[in-house]
């Protein structure tokens, strides 16, 4: 297979060593081009280093086409070496998978036809309904031979693509007697709404738009910091109330925000709308219809006779009154997590494409108003740390504009391998937040001062990127404090020579107190 | 359930936070001891991570118990982070598997029953059959709270531990009527055999016994390296013919050497058993019966009145003659992989377990005589190279001798966050030879001049161990010839202050030449 298609000048062919990196630089390639990238392995336990990103792929809707080499059937389960039971190995998280048939002889039209259709439902599935798809390609060795022509022909169906429903009826009855409609935009790549439309949209006054910083959309009428709106009013009955919808849209992939689902369980939500071509998640277990439509068109069939309400203003109102207390806090506050993310949103150039590590890299940005030229992406498929770096260099070399990573320690860390990889373009940057373990567990509730906290929760450990950096060619750039900060960003940033990793420290025992202080700050 | 292992004095618990790292680890202190070791993680895509060393622990049958916490089974695809399909997401290759009951108050005893039993059949099951369980665990939300008492109860059934079949007539008469008998000795971790067994064993003159380096047996009157015997005469009908065998029994675990197995498949076996507890594999597609009984049992039913023959003696002659050859061999050659490895085997000390990676190294071993204070181990269930250092540290913790990992460079950086562990014995070792790619790849037919094949075969990178080392404070010896080696060895081999790692280049282009030319030169 690595023959055929390093042989053919229609693919573009990248050699990763490490199967769980290689899988997810393949997601990140996806993610940007929008297209169904195939990665490629021998058979045995590689497959296997690449279900992280398979299953990444398959909850954030990503087209990814694995192509995992295997023995013949007769072969596996005879004790032969780098055998496992390949087939269906991906099941809980693959939109389709299949065996070809071995063909020994041209002869097999039979076989050939088959495997034509297998490869072209593959392709096809990936593409219109966006996931994983795995073909098991069992080989009789020599393995070194090759065809002089092929006959496949694959058919892309673009009718799969265009699948849509209309709105049903009672969407509209419940929309017009709703007087606080909440519209919640998380993950959209590409975009689906264009200003005009967002105008549109909020021109209702009984509709409230949140958005999560994923969603890139920037909009004077939207709640773009969820958390920051819901933290202050969490524990307060009357406001809580106050906030209640009568019903909620999501547009989107899946909700960050662990607070506004919370909310929406906890008050019961009277009904729940999920439009777009996007899975739907009952995630408010009021979910009553998934409308398969671009939000597009689906906004234009909206009713412009509006209902008289006062829910949009009264929460776009309360938003910036606590917006407006966030640079006095951000004043008072030392060096720390919350400081360097502010610190970095204010800084980072123009029209970049911008990675998010999980857990409490998203967390913070979310605070954060984004720049309207940056366009955000981040795993929240399994919201796992176990690629992050590796997708955002995919993305870097599969997207069109510089790319620049904001991770946390232990999800760089983590997926350290990353580095080993040739193909990083000279502009990539790596801002590495470093506070010496996991913080998210921190911030979680739980007893912090128990012995087996540190070791078994927050991982605690002394490590910096300085030797990673040295063995990958890699620039390193390290900062503890304001000034060096100050001192260090430029070159950071400036140098475009080859990769550049910035690693500012923090302390780490001081920064969750600091971020659930802003949220008691802002009542 | 980490609150309540490390809380629980019976438990020694270790925390590692790249799960394929983890489960590797853990899968060196099963094979060392020879009980079930628990590995522990989060929801979501952290179990994935699992899968390589939980494929491993099936293949190579080492008892592992994956706990996998999970959200409530109302949770899952709704939306939420860190949730995927976590049952049965190991089906292809786990012994058992189930998910616990959720239990909300103390008075719902039939789930506490219901999930004891269920933990009992996992422990059970997995000490019993030799490999991985799997338990998924659900939990809803506060995570910290903890009760006083439980009455779980584990009660290990030793009846299926001694799981034996009798030895079957038709065994026996295919036994006498045989005169050329082989018996192939693969890993078998505690060895099978005292002296006096295999004395007896090869006092039968039709008897020919072969080991592989992972079978831990050293007798006079053993073929110690298959390879070394087979690749001089296999193109040779008449060599060939002589070698061909009756009746073939295989006892241990998977057989690395691929001449063994070609041979015995292209030239029909007549029939073959498998004698001991270990999964039997019709390897040679000729499995008649697999005898499940202790080995040593075996043969002391085995008749005493031999056939004549001089099967045995004739290829042990022959075996002899080819290692004579070889130190007059090992004189000539430049500096390489083979110099390297005879270097090593000459000098390593003893009474150590020597931890051997995938691939080229097992196959090189298998050319060099073992010392039998040594005990071997090698991951050769998979045969996968993502889990080597990993499993060898594990080993060094779980074991009671000092451990020697030696390793190629395609394994050693592609599990670099193996050194991320701060359990590693001061006195764990290295020995990375690296030839700057995956250089079994040359060995194997294929066409090294094409432009696809340094960069998408034999992956070649320009990478050293040193930064690596400085990172996780590993000593480091870096050496390039024989000098130099000679130099380095006794400071790596002494300092026991802290883990030592040394790194053996080679040129990478030779190493093929060498190794083959060997098998030309014993002709």
């Amino acid at each position: 297979m690595t023959i055929g298609f390093t042989a053919d000048d229609f693919f573009k062919c990248y050699s990763i060593v490490d199967e769980r990196c290689a899988a997810h630089f393949a997601l990140g390639i996806a993610q940007q081009l929008q297209e169904p990238v195939a990665i490629l392995c021998t058979s045995g336990s590689a497959m296997l280093n690449y279900y992280p990103a398979v299953a990444e792929a398959f909850y954030s809707e990503i087209p990814l086409i694995v192509l995992s080499a295997d023995r013949p059937p007769h072969k596996i389960d005879i004790g032969d070496g780098q055998t496992i039971r390949q087939q269906h190995v991906y099941a809980n998280h693959i939109l389709f998978d299949t065996q070809l048939e071995m063909i020994h002889n041209e002869d097999q039209t039979e076989y050939l036809v088959t495997n034509e259709r297998a490869i072209n439902k593959a392709i096809n599935i990936s593409i219109s309904k966006n996931g994983p798809v795995h073909l098991n390609i069992p080989f009789e060795e020599p393995l070194y031979k090759k065809v002089e022509q092929f006959s496949l022909e694959v058919k892309v169906m673009d009718v799969l693509k265009d699948e849509t429903t209309i709105i049903p009826d009672q969407f509209f009855e419940n929309w017009n007697k709703a007087k606080r409609k909440l519209i919640i935009l998380s993950t959209l790549n590409p975009p689906v709404f264009e200003k005009e439309d967002l105008d549109l949209l909020s021109s209702d006054p009984s509709v409230l738009i949140m958005s999560e910083v994923s969603a890139n959309v920037v909009h004077k009428n939207i709640v773009w910091g969820i958390d920051t709106l819901i933290a202050p009013i969490e524990f307060d009955d009357e406001q809580i109330a106050a906030l209640q919808p009568d019903l909620v849209v999501t547009i989107g992939g899946m909700i960050v925000s662990k607070k506004i689902k919370q909310y929406l369980r906890r008050f019961e939500t009277k009904i729940h709308y999920h439009i777009g071509k996007r899975r739907a998640y009952d995630t408010f277990f009021k979910l009553a219809a998934h409308i398969k439509m671009p939000p597009r068109k689906w906004l234009q069939q909206l009713p412009t006779d509006y209902l008289e309400s006062n829910y949009q203003q009264q929460w776009l109102d309360h938003f910036k009154m606590y917006l407006d207390k966030k640079p006095e806090y951000i004043q008072r506050i030392p060096w720390s997590d919350f400081k360097i993310f502010d610190l970095i949103f204010n800084q980072l150039p123009g029209n970049i494409t911008l990675q998010l590590g999980n857990s409490s890299t998203i967390r913070y940005a979310q605070l954060f108003k984004m720049n309207d030229t940056h366009r955000v992406f981040s795993n929240r498929g399994t919201s796992g740390i176990d690629g992050c770096t590796s997708t955002a260099i995919g993305a870097a070399v599969g997207g069109k504009q510089q790319t620049i990573l904001i991770t946390g320690d232990v999800s760089f860390f983590y997926d350290s391998n990353a580095l080993w990889n040739n193909y990083i373009p000279d502009n990539f940057k790596i801002i590495l937040i470093n506070n010496s373990g996991g913080g998210i567990f921190r911030i979680l509730p739980g007893e912090k001062d128990e012995s087996y906290f540190s070791t078994f929760f927050e991982t605690t450990h002394q490590l910096d990127a300085t030797h990673l950096c040295k063995m990958h060619d890699v620039g390193y750039h390290k900062v503890g404090d304001e000034f060096a900060f100050a001192k260090a960003y430029n070159s950071f940033i400036n140098d475009n020579t080859r990769p550049q990793l910035l690693e500012i420290f923090t302390p780490r025992e001081v920064n969750d107190e600091i971020l659930l202080g802003y949220f008691k700050y802002l009542k």
